[in-house]
């Protein structure tokens, strides 16, 4: 067994994605409000796999031909044409047990889109719902990691930099961390893990979801450690249970 | 008086500032290792003027017509074809005074020309040894503002975001500010202020002056406040004392 430490990166914007090899490493899609979460949530209830896809009409064509349901969400509310939405609480098990979601959204399933365009070796998930399967997996496969943020509209935002910090906190013994992204996410995470609910009116997203919509829960079901503890694998165009 | 407060924004990497606009703002340019730094030393030292450019080809000509001093640096070194680099510590008041500094760098300058290219309204550059000018200038317009920092080959640097985070600190107040990147920078900063020094050599751009180039006079002059206490601004294609 070698004792180089495989390399793990965090990408805090998908504009920058390009700047990171992805062809020989495991690329983590954070979207913590809320794709990713609500990706978690759907698998541990059972359903069969999730389709990501990157447009409404999309969404609505291939869910008809897989007997699916379609859902997504633009700007943070359920997309015009769709019946259902991005939110975690939505993919109860009576609900979503052995169906098939075809799902849009903002900024989540387009990232994973750009990961595959980027050669990407491996594709899975992470959100705080299922932060130990992750860790847990990323430990088993000793392989390069991109932590890739999805960020709003390409910019900045905290809440996947902070689950970037979370995953690296617990793995980072195992690891050749050389980014300042990294670095700050850790720190950011660790100043504020004790108590990340009271931390999060500071974030912009949580204004919009908030303060426009009143998902208080959804937040909060965001920012819990292993509610939904599940590894979403990307093969064949389909997040599956890994 | 409008009691409507100005916004303020950080760009953490030049592939992101076409997200901000900079038609109404201030883009205060943020290359702490070494540019901006550099220019701070430069015309606090007397230089008449800094001539920032893309090219080291320009560099030669530019300051052949103009009869000034041709610098500038690459991947951490001085430029092949130019005698003068990019360290604050070279641009003492003996050689510099009364002297034209046609300067082309990595980072720094590259984030300058995009800033112009994008239409913005004003710049100027900013580092920790002009930083409290930088502050005053903010102050003073009450306009809104674009933290930008120049990063390393587009990626995010945390250097420039603790600058931005310094700033931030002391003028946040008298702003508008919904920003993650804000938000993190300023954490940042009052995380690591007390001795930034003491931080310094968890940055990856630490690593490459000190370790591989052995610059760790720069690296503690560009990171000490008001060393060089000078506000450059751009004006007709040349950085002077504002």
């Amino acid at each position: 067994m070698s004792s180089k430490k495989p390399a793990l990166f965090t990408c805090v914007s998908p504009a920058l994605l390009h700047l990171y090899g992805l062809h020989d490493a495991i690329v983590v899609i954070i979207d913590v409000f809320r794709a990713t979460s609500t990706i978690a949530s759907a698998l541990h209830n059972g359903a069969r796999c999730i389709v990501p896809v990157d447009t409404v009409p999309k969404a609505l064509e291939i869910s008809k031909a897989l007997g699916g349901i379609a859902a997504g969400e633009r700007d943070g509310k359920i997309a015009d044409g769709l019946q259902h939405g991005n939110s975690p609480l939505e993919y109860s098990r009576d609900f979503i047990e052995n169906q098939t979601l075809v799902l849009t959204t903002t900024n989540g399933t387009r990232l994973l889109q750009m990961a595959l365009d980027n050669g990407a070796d491996t594709i899975i998930t992470g959100s705080f719902p299922n932060l130990s399967a992750v860790c847990t997996f990323l430990l088993q496969q000793n392989k390069n990691v991109v932590l890739g943020c999805a960020g709003w509209k390409d910019r900045f935002n905290l809440e996947d930099t902070l689950f970037a910090g979370a995953v690296i906190e617990r793995v980072q013994e195992h690891f050749s961390i050389h980014c300042d992204s990294s670095l700050t996410a850790v720190n950011m995470y660790t100043s504020m893990k004790d108590d990340l609910m009271a931390h999060a009116p500071k974030l912009t997203h949580y204004h919009r979801l908030v303060e426009r919509f009143g998902l208080i829960d959804d937040i909060r079901f965001c920012l819990t450690n292993d509610l939904a503890p599940v590894l979403p694998l990307y093969r064949d165009g389909r997040l599956i249970k890994g």
